[in-house]
């Protein structure tokens, strides 16, 4: 990993910065809206829904949500995950230091079972760099195969992050490669910012196209950037026609694990005006940074099953920093098993994207919170907000999709 | 249903006209592409995977194809079926005789459990008619709900064609309703064309925009349209780049049941140069098209339960006129259950979008038929042809997706 010190600093103008020099390695993902998902955000839940929840008894909270939707799912590698790491390749390969001692040859280095560990194999990849990849003994064929399928050698180590961490460390002594980790690193939040940026562009250009503002544009290119907008088995108006407030998001939900892409996403929104939540799921103490927001402490170590399985790592000290410390995310929000598995069910059904559950927490938040959904109701009012929602990734074994939904 | 006799011919003609009869009401589908797809079918397949298939021993085609897909998954109701709906009950509505004769007030009448009953519901809501829908008594729980979601009144019969058919013509007794049939009519025919129109089209443009060719589009707009045009896990080239031939689809491979879509989209295709080719299953005879190109002969009656669900009905006069008789569809093409599920695996795992088993046919062709690969090897040449992929919906339930998974 590049130097600490030469880091640049986490800012918004950084996350530009990042965005130059990943912008030829990563997909601009697209985004789209659902006028089914917007119908039901903003439709009251029923009070016999909120029986057994905490807000048993509670008038139902009536929030005006239009929703948009960041495919990173469409991303390479299937996950956002490609961002940073194509970031923090291109950082070390900007450090004169690092190539001129050999770092090209020598590599990188990480450990991952999951969508960073490919993620780093392709970044490795593209620029002729060897990955050397850690991963448990225990992780699945697949995802062994896909990584070696990327040109990367895998390491297998015990199941621990203690077993793993030895691992890893053993590799760098021996091969002289740089760390690269998952997420508690300026370079990756950076990297991962970058979606942050672009997500608040398109939706500003959607809402262009919409307003008939764009006299610019091409007609059947306008009708095919807006063709996604409208997606959804009723054409009711996105409403964004008629409103008088700047264009553009005013909130976006994004879940957060180790809280690399919750960070980058918040940098990317500072002084924008636009808020930014973190989702978690609650299950066997997932929330672990919803839990240090309450009590100002990082919450160091995390042991849960939750079926997100891409948020069971604990936030990061770097990610802490920026969204707890500097403020830069407003609150965060935490989701049940079954709540994520309907906002999962409303997605492949009705928006016909595969995503993997962890990318569903954010929608489940904003369909079935009522502290989320009562805030939006008392601070946006009748207007109402344009809400976006982070689709993380979409790698998920058809195998476990037909056990989760087996009925 | 509109009088035949004032009907438009079946001319390229008339699909564009439909097109604007229509294009308020339907989306315009995005066409993405996906490179690890596009990799996989021009890669030969293996000579042990052909062991056991009718070209055991064979030498594997060695085609090149760059694929592209019309995701009619992503249409209002999940299916390309509302097109034929909409021009239906527009054309109705351009009848004077209908509509004086108090046709608005007497409504519409089709028997479908499937897409095209949702299809018309929705379109008689959207003009304030009336729709009545003949469902099976047997017809799954949710399609109901969906059907009578869209407001239509609806009717169930015993679940033979003959039951459905009598049902059909009580209705229409009773209530004066107009006959709405799911495929095998010309203003369904010319309303499932315009995907067809709509798919060289946009071809054509991501090509000029992947060409550096568009000098009109703004650059943010530029890159959100190309940017699905690079999905997938490797970002090679599509090749459209360097292609010294006209710009566009040289050939779209379809999936027939009823046949009224292959008609459609044979039709938009008249006299471009673009060859159409369709699909079907196998499996218990579903392949009653492919079977009418050897015998000449309209197949009439099929029983078929292939996993394909939506292509279980035999092709309708009117399609079979236009795909055999007129020569509009070059060949057709047949593929196994196992070559389907193949196919949807790799859209739900590889490009994560949702379509139902029907819509993976035509993908299962272009990677697995033999017969189709070595024609395109022997007619593309080095050079290759863009083939055009249509999802023709995504209707699916979850749980049924985990059977046809379950390991």
């Amino acid at each position: 990993m590049a130097d600490l010190s030469t880091c640049p600093p986490l800012t918004r103008d950084s996350v530009y910065q990042a965005r130059e020099l990943i912008k030829s390695h990563v997909h601009l993902t697209p985004v789209l809206t659902n006028a089914t998902l917007t119908t039901l955000a903003s439709t009251p839940r029923s009070r016999e829904s909120l029986r057994g929840t905490e807000w048993e008894g509670r008038e139902p909270a009536r929030p005006t949500v239009r929703l948009w939707f960041k495919c990173e799912n469409l991303q390479r590698i299937g996950a956002f995950k490609v961002r940073g790491a194509f970031h923090a390749v291109e950082r070390l390969k900007s450090d004169r230091a690092w190539v001129e001692g050999g770092g090209m040859e020598r590599g990188v280095v990480t450990h991952s079972s999951g969508n960073h560990a490919q993620a780093l194999a392709l970044a490795a990849r593209e620029s002729g760099i060897p990955a050397h990849i850690v991963m448990p003994e225990i992780s699945a064929a697949p995802k062994v195969a896909a990584t070696r399928g990327y040109g990367a050698r895998v390491i297998f180590s015990g199941s621990t992050s203690v077993e793993r961490e030895a691992m890893a460390d053993r590799v760098i002594s021996e091969t002289g490669a740089a760390l690269v980790p998952p997420y508690d690193h300026p370079d990756i939040i950076l990297g991962q910012g970058t979606l942050g940026l672009e997500f608040q562009e398109q939706v500003a250009r959607l809402m262009d196209v919409a307003a008939g503002d764009d006299s610019s544009s091409h007609d059947l290119d306008a009708r095919f950037s807006w063709a996604p907008v409208l997606q959804g088995d009723s054409k009711v108006s996105t409403g964004s026609e008629a409103k008088a407030k700047a264009k553009g998001l005013d909130a976006i939900v994004a879940p957060c694990g180790g809280g690399g892409m919750l960070s980058g996403v918040a940098l990317s929104c500072e002084d924008t005006g636009i808020r930014v939540f973190g989702a978690e799921p609650s299950f066997e103490g997932a929330d672990d940074c919803k839990r240090g927001f309450e009590t100002g402490q990082l919450v160091e170590k995390v042991s849960t099953l939750t079926v997100a399985d891409g948020l069971r790592t604990p936030v990061g000290k770097f990610p802490w920093g920026v969204i707890y410390e500097r403020r830069l995310v407003r609150q965060m929000f935490s989701v049940t098993e079954d709540e994520i598995k309907a906002a999962l069910r409303l997605v492949l059904e009705r928006m016909k994207l595969v995503i993997e559950p962890s990318a569903a927490v954010p929608l489940a938040v904003v369909l079935f919170n009522e502290d989320f959904r009562s805030m939006v109701e008392k601070e946006a009012g009748e207007e109402g907000w344009d809400v976006g929602v982070v689709f993380s990734g979409g790698n998920v074994a058809l195998e476990n999709l037909g056990r989760l939904f087996a009925s």
